[in-house]
């Protein structure tokens, strides 16, 4: 038998919480999982710092990259006898559902933006590259490796395998939301997945909705929105994020500045280059940024000593409210204020954006166009969600936007009077709370 | 108002999945949370290499120590009213229960067993040494951190208090069995605690159960039995262990015959001379040992790389059956077989043990005396649980023992026919089944 | 010790699928549950009809009661230390959620409406009356059965003790929600209700929100919203009380017309006068009704029989989505037909109409006043929900309404073709979409 | 396309709270679900009285029927590549799950053993008879109501087919361990069916289990023996079987005396006589008793007034532990002294008997030979359950017998003095305790 078609003897299972069961037939799919680079990614927390807030989210990327490729599964299954599916397609929707997020490494938010990197390139340098998983795909057949990256990229021609991994309800954004929701306990998360799958129906380039399962939609659009405001968001995550963001920037500027580190930064030379090439960027797992932190906490620069304490025994920063275009004046008074006491403002003193859109229909033009659903009504007819959803429709294309000021508590508690006084006049300035978690 | 009755402004409470809430109201133990000593935990998972088996199984014993701190609160508040409850023991109680497990490392029991350690001294050292649990402690009272080590080690004088902890039905055992049945997924390890909480007695100088609790209590013991054998004896599981020690025997030998590492094993020098101070012990978490392995897969010593490679990519043994009283012939030649192919069968063919014993009564004498459960009947007798439960008496006192063989398949595969051919058969002898996974 | 403070010599439980236990200290609330009165609630489905399309809302009055006293019990615990809480309304509140609807008949919504009731009034009468519920809650102190009628009817002069009962946000709801979400088995309907209930104050005369739980509470409103048009309005619910309504119309039809029944309907008469006394009141259950019905099938009335038949075996209505507003035409029109083929169009051509606010702020003057719910910031100020939640302020005092017109399809089927057809042009007009379930 | 293989246009889901949906398909299927045969199961609770111990436990055998159905439609889409399988015996499979219980009436196991009823003949003469249900069995092919009756009856040729309903692990059992554990709440209950389902094979003419799904089994067994003892041998339920058993046979007995009703007892005369027709049978559903109950507390006879008053409002017997070898005498005075008092023995001074086998191999000879599970080893042998199980062994064959003594607590306290003191020692004696629940 060709290896495309190979099957297993027996069928594999993988016990996951969130589905159950991981269903594994395809010879292909199990040796995918089998790499040193999908192994990997059992090293990388799915939700990064979320942990120091909520304890139980402590799942990996491997974790939720099999529940993509389960979902995936099941989808395909039930699309098996659909007039405007392409069963030929099958493998290759599994191969790019488990490997989606492949890229990504430890604490992928704070490293992009430090480091000018995109975890996308890196998935696609993977499955494109001389890895075991490029071996595996190629024996597929000629070029099936160039069709997964080019689904995960968005740039495949079939669409509609596009949409089962990236679209506003896809196998993605469906795993993640319940995995996440389990592992930190909320309540949040949840909705009818079972129901949304068995209503999806292949049209076209899209995949639609029949209108009889609009509510399970609606429902699982808040618990998208309650997720991201109430988990993702969280400020006590996004407090360690500063500070993570922090240590990586004082890291790279100690390193350019050619100070001598106890530690040999080796692992991260290439990042602070803002190069990294494949080799270097896949050893850098969770793990071994643990390992460098730790010991930084005994450099002789004392930002990065202190900062390196702060995120390894979650001494974190607090946080106001802070609304940046009426406070301009409240902030630079602070920065002044902190130079004058010795405290490096642009580490301790931060601002943190978050914002949100909980769902969009299409428009035209703006920077980031997003594919609406489309429901498929009773006539036939398709017909985009918000103008049937009184729900989806009141929050359509509302975008939400949170800004936060995160300064060291402790620290402005032990600085001398009058300034301590003054600072804390100003952060509490306009009714804002601190929060003292 | 003093220390040990200091209260928090507002309760706290961090989201659980297994309790739903921890809730935290004293500020002693708000205080021990926050210590490095504590934090620490969060680097440390709960059921070491589980998640290799069971992928949700990635969460850590500080998540697990929360849990049983918050059983704890709820017993202790349900005997509030409680004539043989001394109340004057809960900040004692709670403290033992947040810090019993406070000497762990990473996978405890393959370092324990290949360096001779045993992490309840390491419970005792933090307590008492000067840590950051050590000083908060003694602010409570003079003493205080003697009493919650004794409390642990089970030789403070109130026994009642120690059983809380430490007994066949404490709060560590409920926690953990629901906790790792959450995180695995596995649809054993429920049981009623509430009820069971509901039907503890504090009676003399133990909790005992009123009688018309037993069944939730049998299924707590038949939750526990499953769990040992589905979950935490796992083959795969126990095939990761075995390679884990194989690379501690490994690297402690290449130390001890003056190898020469490219990445010196410094923060295991004190483990191979079998005496690591408490300071370097603290510094000893997973990610370290993440760190070491990945590195030691570039190593010269083609044992100690291939092993690190194995275990970081879950490149692990296959196993069969083995029977130590019948099989030792064949086990001895298949040793044999395997030193002419060259490969030192110290490392890779290994005979791994598991046993449990499920419940037991009170056997004076015996090695490990255990304290049984009893039952408060109607009449205010007590009963010593299997003489009235049929279910646990059909289990009570009967050990388990499950023996099994490992070793590399891949490498058996590779050798040459003859010597493959006989090794194959000397597996398979006795109707055994190569586990292939 | 006086009655009203007596204690159960040891707690009793209720074990309950949704809160776990219902826990019961007061012999005042045992007694209550031991009445006629309130046991007769077992024979009351909470849904009425709902079971026909879920089959599992097979629960009674008396599952729902429990729990809404059980919610309550455990808010007055939360609120035992609060300053503006006044615990000697313990008792009271327990009382009153206890038995808040024990005025509820078999299928009240349907009952209520042709016979011109008001199942509030027979709570009152109940409670009032020579009942022994009376007796108990008189034997509390003299005119206590008058206060708890007061917190019902929302009279009572301290408004908190009557808001956690009768709110946007009560424990009548809470409990509703969650339990029958339950039982249908639908994945709508879940909220953090512990949270909930963390963050409730009773503050002056009403309980208001931590601002912190906002989420928690829009995403009870959101549960809220989904389960009354996914659950409550469901059409196929709706079509079976379309049938019962119009067996009620019909017999009291012919009870007027002195129609010489087989089965006398004794049970019935002083329905049919309008002037139920209590104690026919009281004996009508839900498995009289059913033994009318049953027995009505073998009536010579061809409509009774006819709609008793399909009550009882589930041959119901189809429907069609339809706006009085613009197809009255069409209606006339098919009321004629109907007439024209010997189908009493009174009986077998019915349209039925569902509304719904999911919350409102205050509107003076407006018909129902609705209270809203407030929010408690940090600095201490109220807000009112839906001016701080977006979510909340998109649906708030958006009131949907939902038209369907319901009739036989069999008959139709049955008709001459002529007819049949323009019958089913008509009914098909405008793209609405026939629902044969 | 003939009716056998006819499809529904689109696939129909009932929303279950246990399996999530059940899936219907085939037309045969839900033609037989909308006959008034089938729906009748609505009226009829699964648990008989069990919903005044537990309240949530109010579902009906419609419920149940639905959920036996989907689990052997499970079981067999697993089958369909299997080689022992015969895909033929499909819909005979599915009709005979969905048809198994239909002849049970309400309180099945009072009135069987009351009138010397059994409720499998009634199934057969529902298939068999001039019923809707057989009208469509047989349109399905000539003679085919015969075999679903034989597959019930457990005649059938094939046994396989046979086992899927009738076996110590079938569908049947899976159903109602899993649902009656959800609607009362309880935490046993609970295995993994899904692993069950899984692993079960149809090897000749029986469904064996791969032994890596042993535990499961464990499980399932474990759950099974604690739902018996926890659930439907709770002695409230018993308590109110007691009384139940105790009316029919007043009413019979009034009834062969003569005795004038108010209510004339119609629907229980051919009851009475032991001969009920089957068109009488199936209009005795739960309502129809429960309006005899209720109108009963009206009667004349003190006895059956007192019963159905009892029964009503659950005002129910007491009970003490009762050991029919040891404590004779006792029994015999007490119900002298009943006598004495008055108080009819025969009514209210009853001994009931509950007993399990929670698992057994066959036993050649012995009264009820059960086929035992086998589990399909490695090696493609058959072994039995319990020879591989230890915590099976320790259970197999194990019958337990628990006996109660029953008789109204209320009554005896308002005796004269002297006699209720006696009957209360007698009732103690033995350290058993008076249950007063």
């Amino acid at each position: 038998m060709v290896y495309k078609d190979e099957q297993l003897d027996e069928e594999k299972v993988f016990k996951d919480p969130v589905h159950r069961y991981v269903h594994v037939k395809d010879r292909v799919i199990w040796d995918l999982i089998a790499t040193p680079e999908f192994q990997r990614l059992r090293r990388i927390k799915q939700l990064g710092t979320t942990n120091l807030t909520f304890h139980g989210a402590e799942h990996s990327r491997f974790n939720h990259s099999l529940g993509v490729y389960e979902i995936v599964r099941r989808i395909i299954f039930n699309f098996r006898n659909e007039p405007h599916w392409n069963t030929k397609e099958r493998l290759l929707c599994l191969c790019a559902a488990l490997l989606h997020d492949l890229g990504h490494g430890p604490f992928s938010h704070s490293f992009e933006k430090v480091f000018k990197l995109d975890h996308e390139d890196f998935t696609q340098q993977i499955i494109l590259g001389r890895t075991h998983v490029h071996t595996i795909l190629e024996k597929v057949e000629r070029g099936f490796s160039q069709k997964v990256a080019d689904v995960i990229a968005k740039t495949y021609e079939d669409k509609l395998v596009v949409s089962l991994i990236s679209s506003q309800i896809d196998a993605d954004r469906m795993d993640y939301l319940q995995r996440d929701a389990y592992f930190t306990g909320v309540s949040y998360g949840h909705f009818d997945m079972e129901r949304i799958l068995r209503v999806m129906r292949p049209i076209d380039d899209q995949v639609v909705i029949k209108s009889s399962g609009m509510h399970a939609v609606e429902d699982y659009i808040m618990s998208r929105y309650q997720m991201y405001w109430q988990v993702y968001f969280h400020p006590v995550t996004r407090s360690a994020e500063v500070i993570l963001s922090k240590i990586l920037h004082r890291a790279k500027y100690l390193f350019e500045k050619k100070y001598r580190f106890k530690l040999e930064p080796t692992h991260f030379i290439s990042f602070f280059n803002e190069r990294p090439v494949l080799d270097e960027y896949l050893k850098l797992d969770e793990a071994i940024v643990f390992y460098y932190f730790q010991l930084w906490q005994e450099e002789d620069d004392p930002i990065l000593r202190d900062l390196c304490e702060r995120f390894m025994n979650r001494r974190l920063f607090k946080y106001v409210e802070f609304n940046p275009n009426q406070q301009m004046n409240q902030w630079m008074e602070l920065y002044r204020l902190f130079q004058e006491a010795g405290i490096d403002p642009e580490y301790y003193l931060v601002v943190d954006s978050s914002s949100d859109l909980p769902y969009d229909f299409y428009r035209p033009g703006e920077e980031e166009e997003r594919l609406p659903i489309h429901l498929l009504m009773p006539n036939n007819e398709l017909r985009e969600l918000s103008r049937q959803s009184d729900i989806v429709e009141s929050i359509s294309g509302k975008k939400r936007t949170d800004h936060k000021l995160y300064f060291p508590a402790d620290i402005v508690s032990s600085m001398q009077d009058g300034k301590k006084q003054r600072i804390l006049e100003l952060l509490d300035n306009g009714g804002a709370k601190k929060h003292v978690n």
